[in-house]
């Protein structure tokens, strides 16, 4: 070595478990606080890995390769909920590096059951539901809950993915059979618009950034505008319960809170324990991202009072997959002659975004799929919504 | 290949001659563009290189260096003068991408003279000046600027190294002795404050930032603050000099233009083709930062109206290395017993700062050396050269 190669660069290393967008938006809020960061990802130069210091090519929940993560690095991490808590447990454990989330709490969180158990056990407000194993639960859950109602996955799901709408009692066959597995049935909930919160607990306790209001349209979330065009009652009301959440579960980082608001009530729809698309507005809308924020937390580092304050009104619109097969897709900004997109492949003209008050984040996918989310972007200033998805929808896919 | 491996994931690959902290902070302002980057340095894991895709390992102006750069990117560009033009020059062409700063412009930036007679013959208002080959150049043009006067070797220079104040006609000999080659003498300006603009010639044209205000000591940056505290009529004027600069220099890009402002007039002190250090605080105040209008500047890429506006009053303050002797160094936070220093190494906590509400830029650079700039801080809101000033001072080095 010679003396430049001395020396502790980083001050500190991040071990993330999927790296994705949001383990590529992580790395992008480390690196100035001088956090390096090694992902651990199955797809080889995934997202995140450009990025990231290094990454570790490996599946989600491989103990081997979670364990050569956590030699690698002071703490632990995850941005994917198909983590093995006990991987990450074993692997923390021989390395001797803290974890967070706690291992306990994905584990809880990604049984949709058990998470709910848990919340409505901490008398935090959820739709009723019921866990089901066959017909028979369903049909007799569907008596008591009426319908419609919503069928989902207890593991696995995410993006709507492992979430079937019951329509009627004649459907629960149906249903449970597309569904494939053990599931729980929740009441419909007509609610008056979807909110969410994040949350971050750090060593120093629980901050809450500003509530979000979300668009979902076939499940998937299209827009969030924050703040929620909704009533200071229904804002505070939002916050509380997040806090109410983030009470019931253990461990330090960031959580999504996402929330149904209903006659001024708000129920908690689902938690995802790490930084989450609905809070992507606070890279540009709060003094401190939910991605910085998650990293602090993580390290067991400072969160001050006023990191989560937002900064003015914000909103954020998804770019997702606009195809109907699969395809790779190659990015371009105008006429971008020296791009040949392969034979079946597709190209995304990126100009309107760069051309656009909007603040661009394209994620670097190399796969178009349908309703995958490729990139988003960020408006602030006045009508932050209509200049989001004015952007959004003068980005074509071809 | 698999699938998985196909399409192409960036939306562009920048290359970048230098991998310091310039480097770093264009390749954090490059991702969320979808954009790439390839660093070139001739140390190994230099502070960009975590951030960066991947480096190349070389001297600025290693001719095969640069080469290998150019191939692999769609752009080429520079963080530091030391990159060779014809290096550059010669690379681009082969590989056929474009490369800005254009490299005649940082042939003649690079040269102090040289850069000085094309701002005076393109009518930029500058210090008086001489040309100095030897001691009766130096003599003769002390006679006719004065004395003190600042003597500069052409190239070379950095922080004020190269430049040697010569306080009396007597001292000429010793002055050239310690510069050591070829240079130039300027006439004392005793300024009333310095300031900086940062100004981007993108595809559509020139955008300026808000001057900032500049704090020197030791001929190195310590702080700037924005909006700078003059007139506006200073303000205004500092911003038409630092265009008409732009007007005299080809090519695409950021370029800092440092400024003398002495009794109303501004007059140009130097020239960097590149970001640069009194254009930090663009990050958190301004909405596009010098580095990501750099990034798009140099790919031909839109710089929508509007982009280089100030978000509010902002100040930043440069952390320098203070210590008597170079040695490795190992940032720590808080009581962080994991951290073993090495036996001559020194350790920085850098808790005040993520205590407090300015925001941390470390640069992840593993040897600490007297004044050099490890990492700033930029603080926003109410007097945010308060702020970024006393978490400066208590960030300490041990």
């Amino acid at each position: 070595m010679t003396a430049s190669d001395t020396g502790r660069s980083a001050a500190a290393t991040l071990g993330v478990v999927g790296g994705g967008q949001l383990g590529r938006m992580l790395a992008e809020a480390a690196a100035p606080l001088g956090v390096e960061v090694v992902v651990l990802d199955p797809t080889p130069r995934c997202p995140a890995s450009t990025v990231a210091r290094d990454q570790v090519v490996a599946e989600f929940d491989d103990p081997d390769g979670v364990r050569e993560l956590a030699e690698r690095v002071d703490a632990l991490t995850l941005e994917i909920e198909l983590a093995g808590p006990d991987a990450l447990r074993a692997a923390a454990d021989a390395a001797g590096v803290p974890v967070h989330p706690d291992p306990g709490t994905l584990g809880l969180v990604r049984d949709k059951l058990v998470q709910k158990r848990r919340l409505r056990e901490a008398g935090v407000p959820v739709p009723e539901f019921r866990r089901v194993d066959d017909e028979d639960d369903l049909r007799a859950a569907l008596d008591e809950l009426g319908t419609p109602a919503m069928l989902k996955a207890r593991t696995g799901g995410y993006d709507g993915r492992g979430n079937v709408p019951v329509e009627s009692r004649a459907a629960a066959g149906e249903a449970l059979a597309t569904v494939g597995g053990p599931a729980m049935v929740e009441e419909h909930v007509d609610f008056d618009r979807e909110l969410s919160v994040m949350a971050v607990r750090s060593a120093a306790g629980v901050h809450t950034f500003d509530p979000a209001e979300n668009v979902h349209r076939e499940e998937i979330l299209r827009e969030s505008v924050v703040p929620a065009r909704t009533t200071p009652e229904a804002r505070e009301r939002a916050d509380t319960v997040a806090g109410e959440t983030l009470a019931a579960l253990d461990g330090r980082g960031a959580f999504g809170v996402e929330l149904f608001e209903v006659d001024g009530r708000v129920l908690v729809n689902e938690v995802a324990p790490r930084p989450h698309n609905s809070g992507h507005w606070t890279i540009e809308g709060a003094r401190v991202s939910q991605f910085e924020a998650h990293v602090r937390a993580v390290l067991g580092w400072p969160l001050p009072a006023g990191a989560t304050e937002r900064r003015g009104p914000t909103a954020t619109a998804n770019l997702l997959g606009a195809v109907e097969t699969e395809r790779p897709v190659a990015p371009v900004v105008g006429g971008d002659d020296a791009v040949t997109p392969e034979a079946d492949g597709a190209t995304v003209d990126l100009r309107p975004a760069l051309d656009s008050p909007a603040s661009l984040h394209w994620y670097g996918k190399r796969r178009l799929r349908p309703l995958r989310k490729m990139g988003h972007v960020t408006a602030t200033g006045d009508d932050p919504l209509a200049t989001a998805r004015r952007v959004r929808d003068e980005l074509g896919f071809r």
